[in-house]
C-alpha cells in the first residue's frame, strides 16, 4: 500500500500534493507508483464543476469569492487549473496562488495550478487523476478552470458535471464573439461585474445571453429553466447564493433522472478510449523507437525509401 | 508485377483510374495490392501545386482555363480534389468532371474528384499516393485543389511544392477574413474575377493583398518579390499566362537554391511519421480490437473498471 494511501485518505493536504506531484511526474516508476495508487483510491462524491472564462473577466476573484462562500457553508473545496497557455510558457507568471490569495489561505481549501511543460493530452490525464485524488482526500467540489481559449474547454466539459461559463457585461456585438460549440457546453452562464455603473449592461447581457440560450437545441440532460443565464458580482459578493442553488437544483434534477450517472460514465469511456489512444502512440516516444523513427526519417528524406515503405517497416518493428 | 503498371507507366488514363481506385479501396486484400504498386513506380517530374479557393471565387473556371491553356502549351495536367465536405456528404453533388467539362474531355487532361466517406487522414494518404500515381503516368503538373476550410489547405500544403490562393475581389474588410495561418501559406495570391465593372476592384484587392503579404515574416524559401498577388480573369482568360510565368519563375529559383527538394524532404518525412501514427492506431480498428474496446468500455461505464485500468488492459492486449 503506498504510504501516501492513508494520510490523503485523512484529508492530509501535503499528502495530496505529494500525490499530484506523482501523477504528474512522466518517470516511468513514479508512474507505475501512480498508477497502483489510483487503482487504490476509495471513490469519492464531489461535484465537478467545470468553469472557463476569457481574461479579465474576473475569475480569479470570482473563485476566491465563490470558494470563500462555499467553505464557509461547511464545504471542501478544490481548484484545479487547465491552462495551455501556461504549458507552452512553462508555468503562469504569477501563480494560481497569488491570484487566489485568500483562498489559498483558507485550511478548508485546495488550490492547484496547471502544471508547466505538458502537452494538452497529459494536461488531461493529470488533471482527471487529480480530480480523483482530491476526491480520495474528501472534497466535496471541484472546481475545474480553464481560460476561453481552444480545446482545452471541451476538454474541461468532458471530465466536468456541470460547465459554468463566466462571462463580461458586453454589447451585443460582443455576445456574437461567444463561439457556438462553448455556449452549447455551458449549463449556467455568469456574467460577473453585474455592479455599480455596469450593473445595467449587466443585466441587459443576462437578457441577451438567456434570449441566446433559447435558442439552442434542446438537451435531454436538462431540466426547464437550463441552460441559463445569472448577474453575479465577485467583487460585490452578489449572485453567487443564487448560482450555487441552480447549481445544486441542477445536479439534484440530473441527478433524479439518471442523467448525472449517464454522463459519468459516457465521460469514463471518453476517456478510456482517449488514454488508449495515447498510450498506443507512446510507443512511439521510447529512446529506441524515436532513433529508429529518426533513422528512417533521415531515410525518406534522403529518397532512399517512400513514407508508406518506411512507416511499414516502422510498424512491423513496433510489433515485435 | 501489377497489370497496371506497364499501362500506367505508358500514360493510360484508365490504368491510372484503376489504380486510383485500387489506393482508395480500403480491402486489405487491395491495399498490399497498392502498396505494392506504389513501391514499384518509378519517379516522376511533376510539379505538384496546390490550390486553395472559398466556394464562389470561381475556383472549377480557372482551373478549366489555367488548365487547357497548360495542355495547350503541351502539358500534361492532372487535377485532385480534396474536400473533406465532400466526404461527409458522401460526394458532390454535380462532380468535379462537370464542373471542369471542357477539361474533362481534354485527353492531356486528367480530373479526379474527391473520394467519398473517406476521414480526413485517409484523403490525405489517398491523395499522396495518387499524386505518385499521376507522376508515374507522366503527368507535368498536379493540381490539387481544396475549398477553403479548415485543416484540408494544411494538409494539401504539406504535399505541394507551391501553394496558390485564389481570392475574390473584396473590399477591406473582407480582407481581414481571409486567416493569417493561411496567408502565410500561401506563395502566390491570385485576385479573380479582374474584368469588367469588378476590374478596378480586383486591382485595388490585389494592392491590399499584396501590402498584407508584405508585413508577414520572411520565408526562407522566397526569393525577392515572392509570396506575391497578381490579378486573373479565368472568364477572360488574362493574367493566366503572367500567373503561370511566376509560377515558374519561383520554382526555377527553389530548385536553384535546394528550396525544393528541401522541402520535399520536409514533407516525406511528415508523411511518414503520419503514416506510422495513422498505422498505429489502426490496431484499434481490427474487429478483435473493437470488440475487445466495446467490453471494456462497458466495463468502465458500469464503474466495474476504472478508465486508466482499462486502458492498460487493452494496451496489454494489443502487445500480444
Amino acid at each position: 500500500m503506498d504510504e501516501l494511501l492513508t494520510p490523503l485518505t485523512q484529508g492530509s493536504r501535503r499528502a495530496l500534493s505529494r500525490a499530484i506531484t506523482l501523477i504528474e511526474s512522466t518517470r516511468a516508476d513514479h508512474r507505475e507508483r501512480a498508477v497502483a495508487l489510483l487503482a487504490s483510491l476509495p471513490d469519492g462524491h464531489a461535484l465537478r464543476i467545470g468553469m472557463s472564462g476569457t481574461p479579465g473577466v474576473g475569475k480569479s476573484t470570482f473563485i476566491e469569492t465563490f470558494g470563500t462562500m462555499l467553505t464557509e457553508q461547511g464545504l471542501k473545496v478544490a481548484v484545479l487549473a487547465v491552462d495551455p497557455s501556461s504549458t507552452r510558457s512553462g508555468g503562469s507568471i504569477l501563480g494560481d496562488k497569488t491570484r487566489m490569495e485568500t483562498l489559498s489561505r483558507n485550511p478548508k481549501a485546495f488550490i492547484r495550478p496547471s502544471p508547466s511543460r505538458a502537452e494538452l493530452g497529459g494536461v488531461a490525464r493529470r488533471t482527471r487523476e487529480a480530480i480523483r485524488l482530491c476526491e480520495a482526500a474528501g472534497f466535496d467540489l471541484i472546481l475545474i478552470e480553464t481560460v476561453g481559449v481552444g480545446q482545452s474547454e471541451t476538454l474541461v466539459a468532458e471530465m466536468a458535471d456541470l460547465f459554468v461559463l463566466l462571462l463580461a457585461p458586453a454589447g451585443g456585438d460582443e455576445l456574437q464573439g461567444v463561439k457556438r460549440g462553448i455556449m452549447e457546453m455551458a449549463d449556467i452562464i455568469l456574467v460577473n461585474k453585474a455592479d455599480g455603473d455596469l450593473l445595467p449592461t449587466a443585466r441587459r447581457t443576462v437578457a441577451d445571453y438567456a434570449g441566446a440560450l433559447r435558442l439552442l437545441r434542446k438537451r435531454p440532460q436538462d431540466p426547464d429553466g437550463f441552460p441559463k443565464a445569472l448577474p453575479v458580482s465577485a467583487v460585490a459578493g452578489t449572485g453567487l447564493q443564487e448560482a450555487w442553488d441552480d447549481m445544486q437544483a441542477l445536479t439534484a434534477w440530473r441527478r433524479e433522472y439518471g442523467h448525472f450517472e449517464a454522463t459519468r460514465a459516457r465521460q469514463a469511456q471518453h476517456w478510456f478510449l482517449a488514454e488508449v489512444r495515447t498510450g498506443l502512440l507512446a510507443r512511439l516516444e521510447t529512446p529506441e523507437a524515436r532513433d529508429r523513427l529518426e533513422q528512417l526519417g533521415r531515410d525518406v528524406a534522403a529518397g532512399d525509401t517512400v513514407p508508406g515503405a518506411a512507416a511499414k517497416q516502422m510498424l512491423d518493428w513496433l510489433k515485435t
